[in-house]
């Protein structure tokens, strides 16, 4: 995802190493600290406050150990050196953005966790993650404030013949005052994530809990599901069909939660949204469904053009984000496109990050004051 | 935890292999499949209809690969080789207990997970999973019936100066009647583990949701939060004091539940219960709070004596258990002790397992139907 960006930096430093070797090298100032989404009681992996990441993993008769983040070698990644001790040492050429990174470690040639990191799913896979300290992290931290929760559901699924995992978010006070309802925001994360993400990757309670915290938003229900309902093979998008997800969100799922939750049952109501993949089915299914949203948000998952929406007054707000590092000037000029042609539309470029969950964090942030109002 | 008949077993073996040689060898049936609790997609490991399990990991410049699971070689664990295609191989020495085993994989000296498997947090680390189909597996199966939630909850901690983490299993039905209100069974964990083994490992959701399809018990809450409080250092049990997690289970987490939960908040509806290092906790909590719980589970987890009980009329219901290869006369003569002494006491044997969650699964549901009568 970051292929671009890695590619280009890469470029600069082989010049600038090749021609000022030592002494021009950065210094490293040396305050690591264990990454925040390390395993319980774990000392690696580590990040410093200039977004060096540090890595040590115990493999004492491997013939190499690799993680593949950073920037070092031509391949990418940070290759490690075998201390005395006889643990694998390394850290990265170059500071990390800013954010939330998944990686894993190939030793002897095979691909394998860091043992010492938390594990989310990406990739089609359990993937180690490592966060580097955002300067503004502190819209997602866990804070002393009325929590909201994640309640885990399993509805039923007649069209893929099995109950189905989503999570529900519901703010804080849901559980006390039983008359009031809320609007629904169908959350979905990108490809080879699943229903996990947008809570352990994105920390979206946490972003509710604060803003609600604060006054900033009226309280609405978050729903996540798995949203690639027909991707048997998991390897990739090409056989990709909308028409297995679509079915599975629109006639099962949405009516489970407003006969199991106090929804607001109308297109009013419900918004959808998602990062990436997500991006693409929330910009399908929104468009094949006018009467069922009236929000739509696209992160880092493409652009609505006008021409493509048949009926304009039932679409309450359109927007759209990315990192300053993908394409933000297809944003801003998507939705000044929108803008022209009359709808609600705001862009939001997350700046400093790539194709990673601190875009979707942030984008999340800014989306959620806009939205039912 | 299961040293004693692992080497028991062992030494069996070690006598028939070494007289019989080949021709003795149980014949393997051929029948592997994917474990069921394997990440999404992936073929191994597998296990067969005899309970072989059989793994392939790989790492082609690898020159050791062992997983930690099975009867192979003098330290146990099953030794793989390297096959032509590259990928290391190999299949248990014998069938598992049925069930579900934490195991890992050491490739070169290091410890890793299975890329196959799902992660399961255990030994304080997260561990890879497998499940050795059970012959009585359809009580914790994922049926067609209404499911319960299972909540996520952060619930402040003024002695731990933080938000701690819990899940709440609600009935199917919960949301609805707004009026009714719940029992509730506070349910821990085993040494190593934590707040998510009982939903991840022990399926008790969907334990209650079959039951209560069933008609066989009356919908109750369960609440699990972490019991290793104040384990800072992940070393062991000797420094373990029960007073911090007491304080948070009693004086912040009930108080939390019953304040945002629709509860039947007395000691009527209150039980406790716990696994192995669990079942102490719940030992020394109901015993120095008589007045917080009336229904106590020790679930291979020690036993109550009747001189350590200070109120006989507070106590409403003592179940012990334990698998069949643990100590399970240490369990029956405790509960004719305590029957003996006027308790409503209850023993429960779990046959053919060890000390491992097929033991807690079948006690859970054994215990389900007794509680809050």
């Amino acid at each position: 995802m970051k292929q671009n960006s890695i590619a280009k930096l890469w470029g600069f430093m082989l010049c600038s190493c090749m021609a000022f070797a030592q002494t021009n090298a950065p210094a490293i100032t040396e305050d690591f600290k264990p990454s925040t989404v390390n395993q319980p009681g774990q000392e690696y992996p580590q990040v410093n406050s200039q977004g060096y990441a540090r890595f040590q993993i115990a493999a004492p008769d491997a013939k190499s150990v690799v993680v593949s983040l950073g920037l070092g070698g031509a391949k990418g990644g940070t290759t490690l050196e075998k201390a005395e001790d006889g643990l694998w040492k390394g850290t990265t050429a170059g500071p990390m953005d800013e954010g939330f990174h998944y990686y894993h470690v190939t030793v002897d040639g095979g691909v394998f966790n860091d043992p010492g990191a938390l594990n989310f799913y990406g990739s089609t896979r359990w993937e180690s993650g490592i966060e580097i300290p955002a300067h503004d992290q502190d819209f997602y931290a866990l804070k002393d404030v009325p929590h909201g929760n994640v309640q885990q559901i399993l509805f039923p699924s007649k069209s893929t013949n099995t109950s189905r995992r989503a999570y529900v978010y519901t703010p804080p006070g849901y559980h006390k005052d039983k008359s009031k309802t809320y609007p629904v925001v169908y959350l979905q994360h990108g490809w080879g994530e699943d229903e996990t993400a947008w809570s352990n990757q994105g920390h979206v309670n946490l972003i509710m809990d604060n803003l609600i915290a604060e006054g900033k938003i009226k309280p609405f229900l978050i729903v996540m599901t798995y949203g690639m309902t027909n991707e048997i093979k998991w390897g990739g998008m090409s056989s990709f069909k909308i028409e297995p997800f679509q079915t599975v969100l629109v006639d099962e799922l949405i009516p489970y939660v407003d006969a199991n939750f106090r929804t607001v049952a109308t297109p009013a109501g419900r918004a959808m949204a998602g990062l990436s993949m997500g991006g693409m089915e929330t910009h399908t299914i929104t468009l094949n469904k006018p009467d069922v949203f009236s929000h739509y948000a696209l992160l880092s998952g493409g652009v609505y053009k006008p021409e493509e929406i048949k009926d304009k007054s039932k679409v309450k707000l359109i927007f759209i984000s990315c990192g300053s590092k993908e394409r933000p000037e297809g944003v801003k000029d998507a939705v000044k496109t929108l803008k022209a042609a009359g709808y609600n539309a705001v862009s939001y470029i997350s700046e400093g990050t790539a194709h990673e969950f601190l875009t979707w964090r942030r984008s999340f942030k800014e989306l959620a004051p806009l939205l039912f109002k």
